[in-house]
């Protein structure tokens, strides 16, 4: 005898990202075992992140325990721990030392930082990804403040006083407007011996534009907005190289001390496991129904996936929209599959309903491309903040990051400005008193 | 020829904590050269940090930089970094590779936790000082009820869901009362595997009562409080021996893998330098005045100072009111001495002004003493929460203290429930899905 527990199907969701928790959610009330694991027992809200590393959020402003955000989805059990392997012919994935057989499995595991094959710049150059990501180089900026204050020798304060990101998407152009805004608005009164308003942020960027998956138009304005606030934007520039202290732009060897990635991402290297064909960033090619070649019952959605919308021919962005319409879609047809019991024959293919993209670039000024159209300014700022704000997990969240933000407009200051972890000043020759 | 600047005393307070900062600000307006210096970045309003230990606040609600604080004060300039020595007859201390000399020296370093002569229990069972404690014993209590939920082995999974608070003063008290709010309130449907209304919270104090400092009877009710809650109270019972996953009361060897110390502090190692005499805990024994003995000009104030109230012939308690009334009576001195240019002739001596001291136990449920009146319940929770919001260090902070409280209050949740850092599961034996 078999009861109906044992006839349900098992799906295994690996990540708890956009994609992996809408998959999840869009499964409510479907009879059907799901198991979500997660390295990290939050979900984050990972378009504000930059927030978290430039001090004007804490992290519970934007990450929410992922069994919270689910405890009322009785369907779903929540696990802790990283996937190390997987049996595709077997349908076992190997989940912190347990083997969890499965009739669907979703990766839904995300990118990470893409250092070009030079991995060891990331303890120099450190990446935003994680809570802890954005905890360090939080850390890192608010220390090379420090470190100014007392450094005696002029040419070491000047590289303290550096900011150099690296990549000019959204995450970079949001970061260094975010930098820039700290040195030239936040704390120019809390320092006695430097001006911090000197501070040099520079914006690298190996193409010829800023943010290049939205309009040209919208990229120049978002360029003008920064160079306006200060930051110094090379485009066409390249790393060449990066030591402690130094970065190599081109041939030119620059003093910098805090150097920030945000110039690409590759898929997790779990996906080499598959057996499946990558692409240059590592990506997984899946099929239109985002299945990977040969086994119909893995899925793989999200930033990992590399697909084809069939309608503009094109390579479907790393966006939230995205990850999260990939959910929706790969959950849609679980649950038809579950209720037929078997796959289906002609499954359609996934669509991306692009509703626009925008990056903020600093007060009062965001660019934002809708349906075709492009903003910029005030109108863009204000879509900007709507935008972000509506979707954040939880409704204490959102009033809890309009709270912060009101604040922050109003008095110019970042509060959550916590050095934690190591404090401890790196000073070449330091001020006599 | 001398300057004005020149002419001005030099004034170093070590330790930004209630002292140090409500010295230096008592000194505003006074023409005199101060440097503050603390090994971390941040004031921390500590009486609160349990509750960033317990997932309530972030830690940026309850702590500020320094730097901040301190902004519109020109006569400060604030140093990142730990005094490493002292030359008392040179008049210059060591911070961080700089020598500063000065003219009076105010050591506000305060306490660190006391593990009476066990210091390889530190790493077992974590004290409750700074962000970063706080931050790690939120991480180990989450990660506990994460492995509980995948432990198959029964003896393993109790161990993870007993949780040791070791000491029954405020901070013990308010850990367990909290511990066991998380369990009973805010968990038990994010788990599916396990019933977390069952995890054992146990409070071990030395002595036959709680909160020694308070009235007899409102440690009674602090007891009938945790009680209520589950708490498991051990009055005379003293913890004889840490290991991995077992604690030894007296002779009893209770597996539990969540130790958390509140059991007493010992003054900061550097007291040790001063060459003068320290109490049994450490603390330096002062003059009435607060200096130290031979040398009028260093002045010892907050936890680390071990001084008897002329007046009720007792030693001050390591509270923050007294902190803040030393520094302010220190600061007093000093600017009328660098007024006067010489060392008064006959110092008054320091009283504290003892208003009274309060603990919360619980939703609702606190005790307070009042200038010899006892309040418990309700009242006495109302005025907690006012008495620790009202001096919160600027009002961003109160108002975004009060409105977590209140979402927790009515939503009974924690919101802050992060792990941060390492989040590996360590499981005995994995419970098959």
């Amino acid at each position: 005898m078999t009861t109906a527990a044992e006839q349900q199907k098992n799906i295994l969701i690996v990540g708890g990202g956009f994609a992996g928790i809408s998959c999840a959610k869009a499964l409510a009330n479907c009879p059907i075992n799901i198991i979500l694991v997660d390295q990290r027992n939050y979900h984050l809200f990972q378009p504000l992140l930059y927030q978290v590393a430039t001090a004007v959020l804490s992290p519970a402003d934007i990450a929410s325990p992922i069994r919270h955000i689910l405890r009322n989805q009785q369907n779903v059990k929540v696990g802790l721990g990283k996937m190390t392997d997987i049996d595709l012919d077997k349908k076992i994935a190997h989940f912190a030392g347990n083997r969890v057989p499965y009739d669907y499995l979703v990766l839904a595991i995300g990118a990470q930082d893409s250092y070009f094959g030079h991995d060891q710049w990331s303890q120099l150059a450190p990446g935003l990804k994680t809570v802890d990501d954005a905890l360090e180089i939080r850390r890192r900026v608010l220390l090379a403040y420090e470190e100014a204050e007392w450094e005696a020798d002029d040419e070491s304060r000047r590289a303290k006083l550096t900011f150099v990101v690296v990549g000019g998407g959204p995450t970079g152009v949001e970061m260094a407007g975010a930098l820039k805004e700290i040195a030239a608005e936040t704390i120019p009164k809390d320092f006695r011996h430097i001006d911090t308003t000197t501070a040099r942020v520079i914006l690298i960027e190996g193409s010829d534009r800023l943010l290049g998956a939205m309009p040209s138009q919208l990229g120049k304005k978002a360029q003008q907005g920064l160079e306006g606030m200060g930051v110094e934007v090379r485009l066409n520039s390249f790393v060449t190289d990066l030591s402690e202290g130094t970065v190599a732009i081109g041939d030119e060897e620059l003093p910098a001390e805090n150097i920030i990635w945000a110039a690409g991402v590759r898929g997790s290297q779990i996906a080499e496991k598959l057996g499946v064909e990558l692409d240059r960033a590592g990506r997984v090619v899946v099929t239109p129904d985002l299945s990977i070649p040969g086994h119909p019952e893995v899925f793989v959605i999200g930033d990992l996936a590399h697909v084809i919308d069939p309608r503009t021919n094109q390579i479907v962005a790393g966006v939230a929209p995205a990850a999260m319409q990939m959910g929706k879609f790969v959950a849609g047809l679980i649950r038809r599959e579950s209720t037929m019991g078997t796959v289906e024959k002609a499954r359609p293919a996934f669509h991306y309903h692009d509703k626009g993209s925008m990056a903020t670039v600093g007060r009062n000024k965001a660019v934002a491309s809708i349906k075709g159209r492009s903003f910029s300014g005030l109108p863009a700022w204000l879509l900007w903040c709507l935008v972000h704000l509506i979707p954040l997990v939880d409704f204490r969240s959102r009033l809890s990051v309009m709270f912060s933000w009101t604040w922050s407009y109003l008095s110019y200051s970042k509060n959550a400005r916590l050095i934690t972890g190591d404090a401890k000043l790196k000073v070449k020759s330091i001020r006599k008193e």
